[in-house]
């Protein structure tokens, strides 16, 4: 991903200037999303919001096809449930969004305020999470062994207050699916625990083209209240780490505090075993941090909200009907076709803007093909072909037929290379590192210039110490992203004790 | 929808002994949704969700279709927002969530309490609708003609602060989509306004076997804020209307509230023309108490999550595995079907009880065709067929080939018979009325039993005052549903005040 220096880009800063001013600015150049009035909430624009009901649709029906149906759980969750379980409330508290009145009125001043006379008798929080408000329902539906498992996914927003927001990767408000099971036995829920986890890892890959390491969180970055946290992270190009996915086995922790107890098969009484799992539009941030470059977006053909845009060139007002309609007929052809299963999306750009303003603009919003027809083509009956994960002048001149039988493969090209790249970047900078100094060395900036990007993924021993793990945490904001899945581990001497050490565990610093 | 009153019915109490219960016992055993411990705040089950799922599908499909696109706006309001446009606060203030601190922290009695220091400098109220909040960011987006029509439509939850709670038809927090759009013209706009009821008008009858009344409100039932309020209304069992989707005009209200301004083409600022629209989650508690019965729900096929369940009646262990193989080779035939352009559902209950118990749950639940195939259709090949629509005991006894060619249009026919149903019932309960005293003993209840069912939808000239509006509300708790579009309306004498009126309007009591 390297471009030379001199280039004038669409995007500035560039990544290598200042990546996070970058990822805020292609946010922006994108139409993606932007921050409202309201602190820490953000706007997702139509664009944004294609790409979020694109992994929606494929995401659901992964959990469809898993066996999960959707239900809908209240939005407020009353003080006293989100304290049953006490770590859980305890990881929370900081971020809560509390409802304590219900109406509204006109104060002495004229000016409308909070009514005094409408305080609620209990608080209500806006969800940060679902857990307890829905572990109220499943007491209620669970009796026997007959009614497990209980396979449930909720699509909801929910709010967690941020002191310093991030557009899409760091937001009050979010929008999320949070699935919620409960099952007979630990072995089923951790099973459920680890396929959800599975889903994600295959969705993020085959989707989103984001290679993913799987694995366990150490103790210190376990969700609230679980007994197991297993995620998926991936590397952005920063180098630094995002998690993409959650999945979690809850134990009986949550179901203790809610009460969900089942008559077991020879009738005795057993809390159940509960599990959840999630993802969010943090993932939109992941695509972008992940893909874009210094002009704009790049987007994975098959989250892409269009595949292709044709831009019609009409610079004469006597051949502009012929140009556009040559450019309708495409476009209709393309419509024709079907990428994986639904039909080809193709935008036909006839706004009456500059060729180049267009063309600008697609680049930046990532649409993976760009065809440009003109009154030329009209004659030669080409077509202008340029692909978004090329250089942005690179065009392929291809006859109008020809295209449109190519299209199809070259989405799955594009689709192919973009996962290669992102592979290869984070192949390359991923270390096997074996000593403290070495470790202490790869997370240090090299250069004057701030924000530099540096460090990377270190694969280093690890013998468990939460002492080691804070000391690297406040010394170099470094964590142990996941403690990888892995058969067959290779023992070895963790580097900060100089204990023996089951494995290698993945380290970073990580939004 | 006569039924004898000496047989028994799964529902207790049947409609016609006492609407209001059935209807929620109609919800509670068809498995819809259910109270949770939030006041106001329904749970929706998957049933009832899946319904809703549908519902989203062919309504989003239809806004697509007519050029409008998705994106997401913040669940908080600033209360200075909601404060300008007038009407508008006033309408929503008694009913608004507010949200005043952001953090929780533990209390001197070491109990979990609202952090005293995390008071919010300026509430935030939890969009009742979000016209506001939309509206700040349209000012930012809109500059010039060029920029119009703005056409976004957002799938979202919503609170309205609810007293009298009645789940799917009137909850504190409820799921709805809401289209807010920005025009260059007046009539542009207005001609948004309708477009979009059409669309309502279509779906709600086509998807919900449900003829509506459309029409514009009167000024006392218009929208706060709105400049004309358009609607549909339908009747259902009890013989009120229900609301069941609204289009607004908003003229430029709040396009001034916001600062929604544009360079017109010759060059001057104007404000732009809004509309809004939507339909909720109410919906399903129409279709519900339009078309269920005294045993449960009856879900038009376009609707319902499953259209045929299978239910193989296997009481003796020696035919068991013959029996279930037979009843997947019935599914797997019928999912190679399609219906109206998706995969037909098909639902084969393997659950460990008795055919009977079985049985009528999914009779309760409304799926449109019910299979039963036992061991002696091995041998015959039949399978007994039973439609919801028809006598729960009815029984057509098919060539399970047959079945398979036939279901498609089975499903076509029982969609038509729903809607055939409820157009005779609406029609058999709406009268033109001519007096007052009429349309006085028109609303009175007739018998010492309460809730009688009563009344219906009254057509009858108005001339518009305002005064006698009130007073019927007041004397009847009957109002104005809508004024009904009329190229030719018939002119006449008002019913309540002797002058001349313009056309007939819609009475009723309503939900």
């Amino acid at each position: 991903m390297a471009q030379p220096q001199n280039t004038k880009t669409a995007i500035t800063p560039r990544r290598d200037e200042d990546f996070p001013e970058w990822y805020q600015q292609v946010v922006r150049a994108a139409e993606l999303a932007e921050p409202s009035d309201v602190r820490g909430c953000m706007v997702i624009r139509p664009w944004g919001y294609g790409i979020w009901e694109n992994m929606q649709r494929a995401l659901d029906r992964m959990f469809k096809e898993t066996g999960h149906k959707n239900a809908y759980f209240p939005l407020f969750i009353p003080l006293s449930y989100l304290e049953k379980e006490a770590e859980h409330v305890e990881g929370f508290a900081k971020e809560c969004a509390v409802v304590t009145h219900h109406r509204l009125e006109v104060g002495g001043d004229g000016k409308m305020r909070v009514a005094p006379s409408a305080q609620l008798a209990e608080p209500l929080v806006v969800r940060p999470t679902s857990e307890t408000i829905i572990g109220a329902t499943y007491a209620k539906w669970v009796q026997s062994y007959r009614d497990l498992p209980i396979l449930i996914n909720q699509w909801a927003n929910v709010v967690r207050w941020e002191m310093r927001p991030r557009v899409f990767l760091r937001t009050t408000e979010f929008l999320w699916q949070e699935g919620h099971t409960v099952h007979e036995t630990e072995a089923e829920a951790r099973e459920e625990t680890k396929r959800m986890l599975d889903v994600y890892e295959t969705f993020v890959r085959d989707y989103l083209a984001v290679p993913v390491f799987s694995g366990e969180k150490s103790e210190s970055e376990r969700f609230p209240g679980a007994v197991q946290t297993l995620c998926i992270e991936a590397m952005v190009q920063d180098r630094k780490a995002i998690q993409a996915g959650t999945s979690h086995f809850l134990g009986q922790n949550f179901s203790r505090a809610s009460g969900i107890q089942f008559q077991t098969r020879d009738g005795r009484q057993e809390f159940g075993w509960t599990t959840s799992w999630g993802a969010s539009t943090r993932l939109v941030g992941t695509l972008i941090m992940a893909h874009a470059d210094d002009d704009g977006a790049i987007l994975p053909p098959r989250i892409a909200p269009t595949h292709v845009v044709i831009i019609p060139i009409t610079p004469k007002e006597d051949t502009r009907e012929a140009v556009l309609a040559a450019a309708e007929n495409l476009a209709s052809e393309l419509r024709q076709l079907t990428y994986h299963g639904a039909p080809l999306e193709v935008e036909l750009d006839r706004r009456d803007l500059g060729g180049g303003v267009k063309t600008w603009e697609w680049i930046k919003k990532g649409v993976p093909l760009r065809v440009e027809l003109g009154p030329r083509d009209l004659e030669s009956g080409n077509v202008a072909v340029s692909r978004r994960d090329g250089g942005v002048k690179e065009k392929q001149f291809l006859a109008a037929s020809e295209f449109v039988s190519r299209t199809v493969g070259l989405l799955d090209e594009i689709q192919q290379n973009i996962y290669a790249r992102a592979q290869q970047f984070r192949d390359e900078n991923t270390r096997v590192i074996t000593t403290k100094e070495e470790f202490y060395d790869f997370f240090t900036p090299k250069s004057a210039h701030k924000p530099e990007i540096h460090g990377g993924f270190a694969l280093a021993h690890w013998n468990g110490s939460r002492a080691a793990e804070d000391q690297i945490k406040t010394d170099l904001k470094v964590t142990v992203r996941c403690i990888p899945f892995n058969d067959q581990p290779e023992s070895g001497t963790c580097i900060f004790t100089g204990e023996p050490s089951r494995q290698r565990v993945v380290w970073a610093k990580s939004y």
